[in-house]
């Protein structure tokens, strides 16, 4: 199943099933009435969702509407907790070469996972208001899971069930404000302004076979002002959602809906370029002895979709925003 | 005025009004449902709750009840937001002690703040459901304030004027899962399970001349086990909760009903003990050499109340709870 969220009066917005193929879409507030409520109800409704959306996908519904990403809220705009993990392992030890932190021990044993906000997400059309450029601005293109409730303790095995949705995130990152935060050991909190979400959001199914061993092996094609920069394979992430999950849910319990990120998609193969700007910064430096790749302007505008490996486009739409000056 | 949260069957509870003396209480969910929705739509409610109030404290209101703090949820039982300070700088260098971390340069001059989950608050009596003794599990007693909604970039001094309730939080420590969270960059997640409540939030006004300069001027008094533990005074706050909640918006605005904390409260008067176990560790450290002082057993309890300077309970009522050992 597909689903979406259009912005309305609620800050939750109300819950639409989106086609198979992304190009129709129906209301389905009469089951649940937005996305949250879908997945904290999701065993007395998947039924009837499911019925609606194979009704919708015959083209045997009369109040379908062409599907528009841009009427689109986050699928979730708000969730009760946002974990966001670094589990592509080259993306982290690249990152410490970035930030010039000392290398954690034991990051290939243990997930680096951080708590980010969660009552304002954007669409994937809003603009994205910041206060500064000097911020150092940078996207980061992600995948993450919605999960149902989740007890705490869960072994992976059992975090893995509780999955109920995918989703592709670019979690907005301040890079002049990271390594001060990094280095207090408080972790991000100015660093990381509110997550951006593609529109659709989708069962596990939805992947076929491009769902396997707990992670979304999909390309994520990443493109800054319309020129490519990267499109790197989610199936290298280090750990697998489960572990992430279970990570999450070490000493505590996941209330339904809440979600976790698998961090930036990240490959060793340099061929496939980045899916942040921080990233390619630090290969520069490597390769060149300096950053010449600036961070974002106001104005920018940064595309990701996650395509499947025959360039097909996958199952969560586009992100598409501009930056902008925060105005009062 | 002062209001508390009935458990319902409502994930947010039921909002009720407590009498000035904490004796008597009547239901409020008439002008809004649960404390979330005062607090979101506090301009069109506000006067119907303070006249409900005033009827109460004059005994006037027919339907009014034995306020029973048992009954209670935590004020906000999930809120939008929760962004917990470390802003008694005297716990901060003594926890930089503890943890044997490098010292963090411009912590005087910008506040240490981390992001915590907020979808699963404690109230005032539930027990608190660990997963293992080994973790270090401590009491952290701190203050806090609720705001209504901050812009980014607001300045401390229009922050400050957001601010709608103050609350008594304790934040739950797991201190053997802390420094290695520290040590990633990346912040607490694991070491910080869910927060607990005093089953009042009150507007600022109830404080009385005790709430001045943006702090909460009174000693939270702290007992574990029955025996007494220390009662820090909450004026030695080394920033205003207006600079806590600035420094929170910075790069995001803020949801009506985010939960801005003090960290735990901490005075250089050695005198006045701790309002956490670690400190009393570390300084027994640097006093006797080594930590005499283990941390919390399944069965402890832990007794948190903040007090006037005449030795009358403060305005938040007591947390008393227990500490138990989470089982499936």
């Amino acid at each position: 199943m597909k689903f979406a969220t259009l912005k309305s009066e609620s800050e939750d917005g109300r819950l639409i099933v989106v086609s198979r193929d992304l190009k129709h879409a129906a209301d389905a507030s009469a089951v649940a009435l937005n996305l949250q409520e879908a997945v904290r109800n999701w065993d007395s409704c998947v039924s009837q969702l499911r019925a609606l959306y194979e009704q919708l996908n015959a083209g045997s519904l009369a109040n379908a509407f062409a599907f528009d990403p841009k009427q689109c809220a986050a699928p979730l705009p708000r969730s009760p907790q946002w974990c966001d993990a670094s589990a592509f392992l080259n993306h982290g030890r690249l990152m410490e070469r970035a930030f010039n932190t000392a290398p954690i021990p034991d990051m290939d044993t243990i997930p680096l996972m951080y708590q980010g906000a969660s009552d304002d997400f954007l669409g994937p059309h809003q603009d994205v208001p910041l206060p500064s450029e000097s911020d150092g601005i940078d996207f980061e293109g992600e995948f993450g899971v919605i999960v149902g409730p989740v007890e705490m303790g869960a072994t992976a095995e059992k975090a893995e069930q509780s999955i109920r949705l995918l989703v592709q995130i670019n979690d907005w990152s301040l890079r002049v404000l990271g390594p001060r935060e990094m280095r207090t050991g408080f972790g991000f909190l100015q660093a990381k302004p509110s997550c951006s979400f593609a529109p659709v959001a989708v069962t596990p199914d939805e992947l076929g076979d491009a769902w396997r061993e707990g992670r979304v092996q999909l390309r994520l094609h990443v493109a800054w002002n319309g020129e490519r920069f990267g499109e790197p394979h989610g199936g290298e992430m280090n750990f697998s959602f489960g572990q992430l999950i279970a990570h999450a849910a070490r000493t505590r319990r996941l209330s339904a809906g809440t979600i976790v990120g698998s961090g930036t998609v990240s490959n060793v193969e340099r061929g496939a370029g980045s899916a942040c700007i921080a990233e390619r910064r630090v290969i520069e430096m490597i390769d060149q002895g300096k950053a010449e790749t600036g961070f974002m302007k106001f104005g920018d505008r940064v595309q990701m979709v996650a395509r499947f490996a025959d360039g097909t486009a996958g199952p969560f739409g586009e992100i598409d925003q501009r930056v902008v000056e925060f105005s009062r």
